[in-house]
């Protein structure tokens, strides 16, 4: 896993993934207490940064394992990142889905032209119901995280990142970044290490799914508690992967936590000021570099809204806290 | 009024007016039933394209007249381009507003730094009281949209519509534009008919407001019988422009009408589909793209999502239609 597979991922997603724009509000300066610059992965391809990830390993595969088709097991965003890639590429995508992941997640999917195959995340195994169905039918399992091209596409992400900070001369600043098992945020910790270096990763985990924070800070993998309950669904994870965790330990900065109150106060302000749409889990970032400002230095941050995919009801509660 | 104010004006907005991205979706085309375009204004500085218009005018006064400051009438999204237009070249600006604005706007025109004077729409000649205001103080007023510098830098948009369709090869397609005073909706005529001249303009208005629509077909300008009680208060004007319509006249096919129901509607839709916030007046032309699907010719559409600024509650109300 190295900056050369990013480089070469950017390759294969020009044109196809969307160049975000970073986005800025003078009242969020304001309310960060610094200039912020809000990277925004919601406006991609699906609604999340995951279509990055998914269209980089797509089409890494050979032609035969492309034609196959492939298979993926996701709380959403990976999971429509990985169907859009696999319609466009014109090959079969099977999905195994949480049952109580958003209607709107596996409605979209389905849409996307995918097999949904759904799970019990409290009782079954994805890992064990993805393995099996990849075997029996001759598909690719496209893991969401733990993957070194699916790394490779998320840090594409950090390139763009790195490129239009160091335009604006901001060579000083820490990136708060979503953080649910470390595919994006490891991606682009690599790709600021390699192009930006003043640029310093800070992982933003929900209250009570803080497993890459406590890793982070004891030099070990941790695990959550459990694995439901949060607004913040598409960040929940059981721990930090087997890949992405030494990339996170050698490049990012400590791990920040939010509440879920604070996500939706940040997906208001979002819409308020920046006029996108952002789910909880995709405020994260959002909320650190609002609520947190202490645990920042300097006069710049960067945040990453990381998706967009929240069903109405929720983003109706998060327009009641403004 | 011309090309060549435009191209001058781009090049005044350049490195200040965001290039705003061009956002698609397959669930939107399928709605649409041709490949659709939208053209996210409400991702400029202040939630609207009238920052481009804003600072073009600004940008292009004699030094003595930018420092004496400048005045402004409008329902709120002009009032916030010119206000932080105003702040950026560090000058004073008196906004004159409807008491009946959107409360946010009104904040936000505040909190952009400009003194903000209210007026009652119903009894109230704004144009009276922005005229004795400038010439009180010496203040240079800038119209919403029958003013050349204001024009061509809303026109700034065109010529960013007109590069990225060329870009991607859609040589022929009706661009749909919410439609006030016309100020846009000529700006992007002139800059299309330059570049794009394959590319035609739609003004699209609100039932019930559909002055440029009526002149259009009729050929000379016809005004609104009413200035309120829309949803879509950001392109409600009492007709069109005296330089605008005659570009119109000139460039533009007619005039497509669509309902409040719809608007809100549309922008249910570029929430769910493409993570913007999208206000009433800015969803008129999403609204004709989806909904009016027979007005248009050819498998391709541009809309222009114009602004953003809109009350959480009627935000609320848009996702209720989903």
């Amino acid at each position: 896993m190295n900056i050369d597979m990013i480089r070469a991922a950017a390759k294969r997603l020009d044109g196809h993934a969307r160049r975000t724009p970073i986005l800025t509000s003078p009242f969020l300066d304001e309310i960060a207490g610094r200039r912020m610059f809000v990277k925004a992965e919601c406006l991609q391809h699906t609604g999340s940064f995951k279509f990055r990830g998914g269209w980089s390993a797509l089409s890494a595969l050979t032609d035969n394992a492309l034609k196959a088709g492939v298979i993926a097991f996701s709380s959403g965003n990976h999971a429509q990142g990985v169907a859009l890639a696999a319609k466009e590429h014109g090959v079969p995508a099977v999905i195994v889905m949480p049952s109580d992941a958003p209607a709107i997640k596996i409605a979209n999917t389905r849409a996307l032209g995918a097999e949904v195959v759904l799970y019990d995340r409290a009782n079954e195994d994805r890992d064990e119901i993805g393995e099996h169905l990849a075997t029996e039918r001759g598909l690719t399992l496209v893991k969401p995280f733990d993957e070194p091209e699916v790394i490779a596409g998320q840090g594409t992400c950090g390139l763009e990142i790195a490129a239009e900070m160091n335009a604006l001369g901001v060579t000083e600043a820490d990136v708060a970044i979503c953080c649910g098992g470390g595919g994006l945020t490891s991606g682009i910790a690599l790709a600021l290490a390699a192009d930006a270096p003043g640029l310093r990763v800070r992982p933003v985990e929900p209250e009570g799914f803080d497993d890459v924070t406590r890793s982070l800070a004891n030099g070990r993998i941790e695990r959550n508690d459990r694995m439901s309950g949060s607004l913040c669904d598409a960040i929940i994870t059981p721990q930090p992967g087997d890949i992405t965790f030494p990339i996170m330990r050698a490049h990012c900065g400590p791990g920040i936590v939010v509440t879920e109150e604070e996500c939706l106060q940040a997906m208001a302000h979002a819409f308020e000021r920046l006029k996108i749409v952002v789910e909880p889990g995709g405020a994260a970032a959002l909320a650190a570099a609002l609520f947190h400002p202490d645990t920042f230095k300097g006069d710049a941050v960067v945040a990453v809204a990381t998706g967009g995919n929240v069903d109405p009801a929720v983003f109706a509660q998060a327009l009641e806290t403004l």
